[in-house]
């Protein structure tokens, strides 16, 4: 297998959208250009809406090492209101890791040798954020084309299983079997089931512990296809345990960092595959706009399916 | 002026969308239908896309007292990461209250005598969350038609006054100039100007002290047009200081309690005025989908118009 | 085994302390006086200090449900800090629940049958902090003679068993073969072993799933000793499963709401047991200051045990 | 005035309490040794105690720009809890920043020329907390004489003004008015009166702004007299805005990083002051411990005066 660094520098896309001596900070997204836009808006046809986002708070996937579930706290129930007349109002706070469940990967939250994408340092990120590529530049997305990839279906699996690698022939075959081909532009969504199995066996620390995912070869292949993003139901768009022996999440590092792809993790595909596999189209509008928090490395999501 | 209480009760959605013995907990977004959405997406003809959130982070209008503004921590920068291999990695945590900046106020957010819309009883906020109107039941929106009603514009001011009140008549009058007509289910956002003098100001105190906004007489205006949803670029909706003695907040309990009407707050309609201005059409495809905190009262969004 | 209710009845301390139609908020430390605390302080000999906190961090007992572990995140860390001169400053925030780690459960914290202790309502409960009882009114302490009763050490097991039950009968014996006597005003610490048993095993849902610890007739005895709080190296001082069919933690109502007990759980008694042990010496000042979080119903500690 | 970096090597404790080849963590606490903690236990006559600390919550000194005050937040009031019995409970969390109100400073909050004390490299602090001195290392204390130096009260006045200095040869006559001497291994508290201006005026801005307090050359007399820890009612111990052009908290950076002394900050003073006023006795047993918050750059307190 091809090293991971020579590979992320022949998928390189640093420079490609400099403009005026400006460096791009928001990457692959760059290529959601408005006439792209407006195709996939065109795609709407009965206007039946699937919403991808998982639910926020306890019961999710992650087991409380590193990162945590939302915390929900109620600030105000109604009582202890006394102010005149008949208003009562209810507020709540959150606590989160911006990565806690489904997210937008932004360009700044992996790196390698000391660069981030585009060859900022990676002294950028400091403790109050990052200097650049901010998942605020993704502000005016991420909305284009989306194409549900469902290798599960395809397999006729409930679930891979944790390490198994998808291969950029499967993806090809996946899409020629659905009868899907792909644009320059599309979000590229890969179903694995590793979603339906959290939500069959409620096991948070198997969810996390290993998951099947795109292998380090489908970098090329989503580069070949001028993909704009992807996004999966697993946590980590890869395989886990992956393919490159001593080297953790060599997707992220080449995608990321050398791509400028943004991912999305830990969604939910199960009622779109399922509206996707009843009438065979795999292609919709997808609408999922990140909360622009400052110099922030990733952001909560809940994208928008529309057939 | 017609007492609230009376106003609500005529206006009252309660049992409308009840289907099969279900009682309702989306409301007046279950007017969001899929022709309707369908039709929105049909507004997309450039793809030009607007991002109506505001940053989230210091800086925001919050003052800190009650809400504060987001706090963005960062927990991993990429030192202090004892692994195998090139792969590091930076990660960050959010603190806020759920409405501490551009959100949707859910259904559970405000009520009066006792009892929250449809009928639920206020008891059902609790410490752990609410038992039902949970900002998830507009998980798979909120999408639609949106129309904007510039009324800064149109007077040809930056911002209206605090306690300014804007009157039915006065939203005909603009839709009129604006040459848009409101059709069932649109998404109406309301442009005072008041996040321009914020941006001008930077002034928070001064920014949650008061602000113009829609008088109590818009909601039935809003019921007549069968409005989806109602935003705007302040950060309560309605004028304060309100029409009403004694009450707070009088358009708030009857749009969200009485009316089941959720509302989208400190939104950012700059970049969209100015667009709208230019080329006549102040119309297109909004996308805003709510993140899907459990058991919450509202959810922080970042809506996109499409044009 | 007597109803928990005619127990704390019984027992009540309601009223005790009230002066000048002022009801008391503080209960039994009030019977910390300050010639009890000159006494303590005279048991000081050689000056040997003794903390009885545990860490606050991640690994600690807490697993994640409900309460959560104490979360630090660096806020500064001295990078990204642009000024002029050599000045480079790191801060931390910490996130926790209050009873995460070594607390004082403050006489809020637990109530029945509407009451609070000395009949304050439930309903000053509010999600703004509780109106009466905080653990502000134990500012003043929480400093006394301490007298560890090492119920561990005696038995010569490493810990007690989860479920096993510790009689008044068993607090006098282990006192007499320690040669100790009780006083007026005492602080009381109960060694289970439960803390060696978290220390050796690392296993917070086995930490959290029982307990060893005070049996419901403990309540009297510690009521006719007249001590001034009690605390132990478990998380509820009480035996779990408890005595009492259908009834969860019996004897925090009964010391917390009846008889106005300030509790400290989660204690280290493991250093200062084997000082004890070593030196025949069972009693020391021990001062352990609430932090003075207001309108609070408990508060993180550090007891500090001084022989 | 002598540069505060020669000052800082000429008063630097580096090395000083290392052993057996073990690099020191503690500082000048070291000097907190058994004999004299037992002899400040014989300060105690009367038992009075006196807290130290303020209140933790809204209405502090933090004026919500960069640190802010504690934020409570309620988890459980007793309501929506469906279990057996007759049990209800009250738990709270807290949002905060460890020196947000009353406050040590642990020994790696400061540093300069990429050092921390005792030669501790800077790069030791990282987004995890501090590899080394953490504030757990204070965990067995802080216990000692403390001696109240009350210069706002010996100058008659309520406070005194922002950048107002205080010199060593003040401390020694306000010590030699008040009939006190200091001794190895004392806790100096020093008395400023701006935590009364905060009481007065309730303007956290003012507070922040700047303060009175000790000069440079402070720094030698506390190496001097082998002061174990030095607190204020101030913020930050020293004069702000400072004596040293260009350089932000000399005295901070002398006394943590040099001298490695922990500092005691944003305390209340005006009770006790008062006290040692009427009773002319301006010693006693001082106990503060901290939190034993794991890789910490400092705690809240709420330290314990005893006379």
């Amino acid at each position: 297998m091809e090293d991971f660094r020579k590979l992320g520098a022949r998928l390189s896309n640093w420079g490609r959208w400099d403009t005026d001596g400006q460096r791009d900070e928001r990457g692959t997204t760059n290529l959601l250009t408005p006439e792209r836009v407006a195709a996939a808006a065109r795609l709407v046809r009965h206007g039946k809406v699937f919403d991808l986002g998982i639910p926020f708070g306890p019961g999710g996937p992650q087991p409380g090492v590193g990162r945590i579930n939302p915390i929900l706290l109620v600030s105000e129930t109604g009582a202890d209101q006394e102010r005149p007349g008949a208003f009562h109002f209810a507020d709540d706070w959150v606590i989160m890791p911006l990565q806690s469940a489904s997210q937008w990967d932004g360009l700044a939250h992996v790196f390698y040798d000391d660069l981030l994408y585009n060859g900022f340092p990676a002294t950028d990120v400091t403790p109050h954020g990052v200097r650049h590529l901010s998942i605020e530049h993704q502000a005016k997305g991420i909305m284009g084309r989306g194409v549900l990839i469902d290798v599960a279906g395809h397999r006729g699996v409930d679930w891979l299983q944790a390490g198994e690698v998808i291969t950029p022939g499967e993806l090809d075959t996946v899409l020629a079997a659905q009868g899907t081909s792909l644009r320059g532009g599309d979000i590229v969504a890969v179903r694995t089931g590793w979603r339906r199995k959290f939500l069959r066996e409620g096991d948070a620390a198997a969810f996390m512990s290993g998951e099947p995912g795109l292998g380090l070869e489908c970098c090329e292949w989503l580069h070949q296809h001028d993909v704009a993003a992807v996004c999966s139901d697993n946590w980590a768009i890869e395989a886990l345990p992956g393919e490159v022996d001593g080297e953790v999440l060599p997707v992220h590092m080449v995608l990321i960092r050398d791509m400028g792809m943004t991912l999305g993790e830990i969604l939910d595909f199960e009622e779109l595959a399922a509206d996707c596999a009843a009438d065979g189209v795999y292609e919709f509008l997808l609408s999922a706009p990140p909360i622009k928090f400052r110099r922030a490395l990733g952001s909560p999501i809940n994208p928008l399916a529309v057939k």
